[in-house]
This record gives C-alpha cells, structure tokens and sequence, in this order.
C-alpha cells in the first residue's frame, strides 16, 4: 500500500445505537487536529447537543457547524412532513454547494440517513451528491437505517449496536453524556 | 424522569468495527464544551494518532492525556509479555489514582478492554475499579471483546460493527481519518 496516496474517503456511521454523530465528531476533532477545515451540516436540527455546540464554538474557524433541516419527526401529518422536506432540502442544497467549493478537507452531513429513510431528501439526489465528491474530499454521513446503494458507495461503514442503554434503566440523561 | 438528577455513567464502546476509541474522543469534546475537566489513560501506547494527539494539545488544560500502556502485542514470547504487563499495571494503577482523586468529570480508559482480553491486567481488578468509582464521575472503557461482567456493570454499552472497511479494498491510510 502507498501511504501517500491522498483519496477523499466516504465514510458512513449508522446502526440503533448511541456514538454515530459522536463518532463522526470524534473523526472531526482528530482531522482538526491535523489542521484540516471542517464542515458539519445538520440534517435534524435539534439533533446536537449544547456541549457539542459549545465545543464546536470553542473550536473556532476551522470548525463550521450550521444547524439546517428540521427537528425529528413527531407529526406525520403531510403540512409538518413537508416543511420537514423544504428544511431537508435546503440542508441538501447547501451541502451539494459546498461539497462543490473545495474549501472543506471534511464534510459531515449529520442524520443524512435518516432524512432519507423518512423521505426528506430523494436517495438518488444523494447518490448523485456522492458522484460529484472532489477526489480529496472526506465525506461522512450519519444516521439509522443506511441504504444498501449508499454502503456500496461508501469505503468504510460502520454499525453502531445498542447492547445496553442507561434509559431503559430508568437513568436520567447526563450533562456531558447526553447533552 | 429527573432531568436534574446527576449520575456519572459507566460507558463502553467495544466491538470490531472502527469509531470506539474515536466515539470516546467525541464525547471527550462534548463534555470538554460543557466545562468539563477531561483525562484520558491510554492502555495501549501508539493507540492514538497524531490528529487527535495534536488535538487533544490543542484542547489545554481541561483535556488531558496520558499514554501510558505497551503498543499492540505483535510477539507473544514470555518476556514481552511481561513488559506489556508491567505498562499495563502502571496504567492501571494510574486510572485507580485518578479516580479516586476526583479532579476529573470523564476519564477515558482507551482499550483497557483490550488489556483485559489479553490478560495484561485482571478482569477482578478493573471490576474492583469500578466498584469505587465516585458517583458523579464519568467513566469511559474501550476496547474489542468486553466481558460480561464489565457489560453487567457498565449503563451504556455500544457495539461497534465493521460493515466495511477501506483497508480490505486496497485504500491506503488516509490522513485525517487513520492518523
């Protein structure tokens, strides 16, 4: 293997389990570390918790966080769906210009998938996003429920698997932890 | 439930897939943004790569990391065993220290499962551990094959699954995400 061959990878974190977004912020502290630029685009709004936005702040201008989409779906009735849809969308279009720009070493597109699954953003748009990657770009998406053509695209894919959970044991949320 | 009710968690990402260590490091950055004072213990030296040592530097006083521990046990002569060992008890002896010092919100234990597994330090110890831990401090283990009796004892337990990875389809390493 040629250690200096440079190739932008896409990398996909889904599974039931906790750590996918956390996984994905983890890769992006280590790639600023290295002094990269970070992107981080939310799908769901709401889906980042105050520390992490703290964080992300702290961080400061090589780490850029915009909170687009909607919340997580509550309603299904079609007026919510579809103002979930524009928000969706317009996370989509932002991250089809900014995937574009070459001004980012990462791109997260955080709960992607879910937006997917629940139909916000069509998976073709998203596949032909994926085709449009510059060679160099790393790109990493989040969320339950990854379709197969996404993993085929996608060069390391890892599964998140809730064993155990402190909720169903009836133990609050934790500052730090949860939020 | 009570949002208010402080609990310091016991958290374990274990599993074969890739983001244990590196979903430890974002919830690391998260409760870094939330205030908290952070330490990492590193059972396995070399575990941790440059990106996330530049930025665990980068992260100041709040964010500290010891990498203390052997590197990967390659041989498996008795002698090198032994010095594996040896680093293995300092760090735990380390982490029984921390602990009990209650300067730190979170420590990260990073692949003392690992330790476990290969019998560097002794399953009743770590138990032990985990037995006088403050309770509001958040304690984070990693590492391949965690045993029952740790995930028994653990609030929060994720699997990472390998689903696909670059290395099997001839991708070298890449910056920023290996290293």
């Amino acid at each position: 293997m040629d250690e200096q061959k440079k190739k932008g990878l896409i990398l996909v974190n889904t599974g039931n389990g906790k750590g996918k977004t956390t996984a994905a912020l983890g890769m992006a502290l280590r790639a600023w570390g290295q002094g990269m630029k970070i992107l981080v685009i939310q799908f769901i709004k709401g889906g980042w918790k105050y520390g992490e936005l703290k964080a992300a702040e702290k961080l400061g201008a090589n780490f850029e966080m915009r909170q687009m989409g909607g919340g997580f779906i509550k309603g299904k009735d079609d007026q919510s769906l579809d103002e979930h849809r524009h928000a969706a969308l317009e996370a989509l279009d932002a991250a089809r210009a900014e995937i574009s720009s070459e001004k980012y070493d990462m791109i997260i597109l955080d709960e992607i998938l879910y937006a997917i699954h629940y139909g916000l953003v069509a998976l073709d748009d998203v596949l032909a996003l994926l085709d449009k990657k510059p060679g160099s770009l790393h790109l990493v998406m989040t969320g339950r429920n990854a379709s197969p053509e996404i993993i085929e695209r996608a060069d390391l894919v890892t599964e998140m698997r809730e064993i155990k959970h402190p909720f169903t044991q009836g133990i609050p949320a934790q500052k730090g932890i949860e939020y």
